[in-house]
């Protein structure tokens, strides 16, 4: 389906230029939904929380919302009381403009850390806005996101509740500082199917786990990662109120939603060159498959090498050993794609070519086999290149 | 002092050629005790360990070494039975050459891992190194276990037991793969001190925490890190048998040593173009100051603002947060040097032009203040720079 956030029903949306950014980029975003919304948040887990999150955590307590404001070139973290001050404000500017209250307000923030938002422009912006809300306005408010991401992120899945439609659409940011739990991101969803906040919860909590907790750009986590659900109940759907055959279907396509935007913050990782899936077959149990995944997804030695198109499996054992996991070096199989690169801890005899042909692919694929067990993981991280470093020598200036 | 492993009386070195790299490089290196030597060592933590490491553990039980033969260029890890048998037979050509026994030869090897040595040429080059070993061959060794290192790393330092001289000297290789415990390196230290084997241990044990598992290029840890000392009695010193203030003198020379070489891997380390120190103070206790130093120096969005010269304690902010350690936002003070970039978890208005110069520097020094207690901790590391991204690209290529 084209179109995110704007997809489901009565849901508008807005993206604008209000000069926090240089050189009039979009920074200002606004999403509202026409009537409440039942809603949930997760938050990040770095201790260092920025001001809109604590705001948000707290209006978002009763389980509702209906409308988010979101600025881009600020995060508006490490500013104290005069960070969380403005915060406030920009709730009770949007407020004020739609005629809601002030509690059923969002607000987050992404950009350089320390410091402080341009309140003046903000306001000004959040009034231009309101004036721009509209229907179609999703593709603007993606843009409006954006930090070092180069193109939009969206998605929307349909499913069928009943005889109902029910779309869920989305956006997400995501591009440096990526790493669970919950990527250096912002994620914002939408669906007019009706849930009770309850199962809403659960069906978020569950689908992060499997999406956006499994990716890695650079192993760094940020102060503003935040993802929201809001659901309308607008679709006119039966009430999913209990874990159903209809929850099930809500789940699998928030999942689908999900999963679709965490993979589209891997391949626009910065800098990247390469889409790579990192795949641990038969561990002792899912949590050690994953800890591993991460280990060889986290290697700069790995991922420079992925960069560079060299099939350096070598790399892969020792990241594989640094883990913490226990393994046993010689039941160790290693794939890149279907070409075995090692077995039983081992090199085997592969043709260089055609790894180099593999590697030489937009996507690749790495396949970890321990012997130990029946679990498995997958998670999706990005090659690390030299564009990566110019990137973020440069961020703040 | 000049020189290195060959300052203490009665050791000889020699590095050479033995066609492993290409072009030439030297690529072996034979160290050698005319004496018998008390020798400890310490090994990798990573759990797939190379087959020297194995040969080496087992040789070093009781205590005593008299030859250590290095290669670089193949790593001789994840090698499996085969791998074994060639570090096996590393030993035994040495000890034939040098006339001792197989078990008083102590074996290492750095460089790409999972691929087999080549027997014949290594045999041919300990053959050669042997007739080359020389009292001023400790430079030729340096060079001779370089991988990606730009420059050979040696020192030596001179301390008094009652009225003799005594002499430390030591080299190591480091550049890439390095985090503790034990960076992705190989040390070879050379004492004249008579000393007991436990405190020997003691000693080596103490001043490795301090320096080497203190040093950071790229949070990883290689398969083959080992640190060997090697102490022969030729000084005539009076036997270090307790801990004593001769204990103390030569454990604060060895000190001297270990940090030396610790600080020049991290110099040297793979693209590096600052050094960076980062220390934090007034922490609860000081392993949390080591973990919260470790999570600042090993973020790739640090590292990064450090190369771009960009003031962007930001970053230093959320790396603390992201340490796993519980911080009080609101009492953390970031320095740059002696410039003040954030006072109490806030943004404090600084010269930027003076954040530049301190900046432009080849050294650069991060302090955080926790102002949660008494302790304190200093972690060593480098940037990174696009340049260590196209090492790691075709580095087995």
């Amino acid at each position: 389906m084209e179109n995110g956030i704007t997809t489901p029903r009565g849901f508008k949306a807005a993206g604008i230029s209000c000069g926090i950014k240089k050189r009039g980029k979009k920074d200002l975003a606004l999403i509202y939904s026409e009537v409440m919304t039942r809603a949930t948040a997760l938050f990040t887990t770095n201790q260092i929380k920025a001001a809109p999150l604590k705001v948000s955590a707290e209006h978002i307590k009763d389980g509702k919302a209906q409308a988010i404001v979101i600025n881009s070139g600020c995060a508006n973290a490490a500013t104290g009381k005069k960070g969380l001050k403005d915060a406030k404000e920009m709730t009770k500017i949007a407020a004020e403009e739609l005629g809601i209250e002030r509690e059923d307000v969002l607000v987050a923030s992404t950009g350089t850390i320390g410091t402080f938002l341009p309140m003046d422009k903000i306001t000004e912006g959040i009034k231009e806005a309101k004036e721009k809300l509209s229907e179609e306005g999703g593709r603007e408010a993606a843009q409006a996101i954006m930090t070092t991401d180069t193109f939009p992120k969206e998605v929307a899945v349909e499913l069928k509740i009943g005889d109902k439609r029910v779309i869920i659409g989305g956006t997400t940011k995501g591009a440096g500082m990526i790493f669970p739990h919950l990527a250096t991101m912002l994620s914002f969803i939408t669906t007019d199917a009706a849930i009770s906040g309850e199962l809403l919860k659960k069906a978020l909590k569950s689908s992060i786990a499997k999406s956006f907790n499994m990716i890695t750009v650079d192993g760094e986590e940020s102060t503003n990662d935040m993802v929201v659900i809001l659901a309308n109940g607008l679709a006119s759907s039966k009430e999913i109120v209990e874990e159903d055959e209809n929850f099930k279907k809500f789940s699998s396509g928030l999942d689908e939603v999900t999963l679709k935007l965490a993979k589209m913050i891997v391949m626009d990782g910065e800098g990247a060159s390469k889409f790579v899936e990192v795949e641990i077959r038969k561990a002792k149990d899912s949590k050690e498959a994953k800890r591993i995944a991460f280990s060889i997804a986290n290697s700069l030695l790995v991922k420079t090498a992925i960069f560079g198109e060299d099939a350096n499996w070598g790399r892969i054992m020792a990241a594989i050993g640094n883990s913490g996991v226990k393994i046993e070096e010689n039941k160790i199989d290693i794939y890149l794609g279907n070409l075995k690169l090692a077995s039983k801890g081992c090199g085997v005899k592969f043709s260089e070519e055609e790894a180099k042909k593999i590697l030489k692919e937009k996507e690749v694929k790495i396949i970890v086999d321990l012997n130990l067990g029946e679990e498995s993981a997958k998670v999706w991280t990005c090659d690390l290149t030299p564009e990566y470093v110019k990137i973020n020598a440069h961020y703040r200036t």
